[in-house]
């Protein structure tokens, strides 16, 4: 399974079978989302490349999760906020390369505003 | 189009056609995670549960711009730790369902550990 | 001892005597002030403001430990990048008093650019 | 002017002055902080020492006034929570340095879970 709006209905049910969405704001959602992010930084934190692959290596299930928890606060924020979160992904994918256009952000990094 | 292997696909073709994997280091991807996560939040910050509906009603393009940029560093984040985020997901969920038993999480919002 | 400078020396004095100064760098520095922060966020989530009031009186000596972390971190980055903190702060508020004059933004909380 | 207990007095009045203490709460002032410190770590996202070294000389006042506002919050936070902060650090010092005595933790940055 790896369509999004099935990982959605997932995540909805695993949450209303425990009738969490009383406790659910847009804030503490978005606190959450936050948090998780903190999480996955924490794993390469303080590593040089070679010690961030070597940890990723060993580690893998653990950052696995990490990120599978902040995917799980996007999709119930999207489905509370009722927010399709494929079609807001393709359209800012197509904002992004206007303005970042081929020609111009091809092996230069820098910001947008000063290309 | 709303399989993540096809979302994922879209944004690894953005990034390569730009030539910016060279940039690209699970640290600074996970920095820009959770600087992305901070944007969402910043839209509820010291708002009411009233004032948070009006504004997401009045901005909800951008909240979901906000959001998308952040699956956009979970995409690409998982394609270069070779991490099968659906999979990893759904068994996240799992562990989850074990944790918060629905008998006693019910109406419940204890952390697992107290529960 | 509550003079910021004193403060600073004992930190820098802690890191020096354990070598650690040749780890640090100012995006790992700057990640471990967000950690923290987020750790103090933490405390927080979730909760009503009754529920906030009761867990910090629990949890008084916690939620000190974390706020020292996140000074501890300022004071070695304004350490490192020769910045003067104190003088910085004075600075910023006068700057913060011109954004938010008195007169308009009593009892106001807009942002600056709505008032 | 550098004493804590001197910059936590100038940054409550300037609240007071603006009556915004009904506006202040634990949860919103620990999502401010953690706001902040991103605003800090947005700084060194993407650079490598040098760029990162480049950049705090171009822009040491940002730099600087990014961290003033960590510590802005740190200060009115703890006067809300009746913390103590200069007290707070001392202690927490103490306590790091018996996780991480001086004999064992000597140009070693393990975590102390590990020392």
């Amino acid at each position: 399974m790896s369509d999004i709006k099935d990982l959605q209905k997932k995540v909805v049910a695993f949450r209303d079978e425990r009738d969490w969405k009383q406790f659910h704001n847009p804030k503490d959602s978005a606190i959450s989302l936050a948090l998780e992010a903190a999480e996955v930084l924490e794993h390469f934190q303080w590593k040089s490349p070679e010690e961030m692959q070597e940890h990723v290596v060993k580690n893998k299930v653990d950052v696995s999760e990490e990120l599978a928890d902040v995917l799980y606060w996007i999709l119930l924020m999207c489905n509370d906020l009722d927010i399709d979160i494929s079609e807001a992904f393709l359209l800012k994918l197509k904002k992004n390369a206007k303005k970042y256009p081929v020609e111009k952000a091809k092996g230069n990094h820098k910001k947008y505003t000063e290309l």
